[in-house]
């Protein structure tokens, strides 16, 4: 079951000029900045509400992010969707005929189990799904 | 001041087939429909957690989601972000630096204030700032 909106992944290309900026804009007190080997990103997230903002920079020029910024230029990249069992989701939603990017979870950000769905089968929008690990 | 994520809008062609299959995603229990004329659109929303969806399609060929999706395709729109007063944040904005795209709030759906900022200033992310009338 999907329970709530996690975060927000922005594509950006330089993290600390985005940091700089978004501090502007939302006044937040902390940032938490994270680099995920596995994707090749460096992650700075704050809260607004409930909600994280995760400024996302590449850190290898063959990250998806820098593939993304690429093609469409720096914006919103993803939405995570936060759930009890990703796995479940994804035999759930597969079922649904949603195709999915991950066959299975692997490890992300905030030391999350994360699964990407293929944004062609959502309208576009590439959703994330996450779990916190116990 | 900047409180929480009010709404995530997403761009789709077809507003009934959209609805359809985030439904099978979302299991939402209910939806809201409404036209908002002044911005020639029609939104689906629904919750998830605090923060709505907002599918939102064209009702006329000029309107900004029609020229939006026939130049990026169907997919992430913009973020609503909530306020207590989006004149007093759009002062502070500007004098922060930040482009604005409304210079003064206008009416948006669910009978709310809102304004937008202009993506150029905001590493291309869509922002409204949006605040519900007394």
């Amino acid at each position: 079951m999907i329970k709530a909106i996690n975060h927000i992944g922005i594509a950006v290309k330089d993290l600390d000029a985005s940091i700089e900026l978004f501090k502007k804009i939302f006044n937040f007190e902390s940032i938490h900045k994270e680099v995920v080997a596995d994707q090749k990103v460096a992650v700075g997230s704050f809260k607004v509400g409930d909600v994280l903002i995760e400024l996302t920079s590449p850190t290898a020029d063959d990250s998806p992010i820098a593939k993304f910024i690429e093609k469409r230029g720096e914006g919103i990249h993803h939405i995570a969707f936060e759930t009890d069992n990703v796995s479940n989701e994804l035999s759930r939603l597969s079922e649904e005929g949603i195709q999915l990017i991950d066959k299975a979870p692997r490890p992300g950000a905030h030391d999350m189990l994360i699964s990407f769905l293929h944004p062609k089968s959502t309208n576009g929008v590439l959703m994330e799904l996450c779990q916190h690990q116990e």
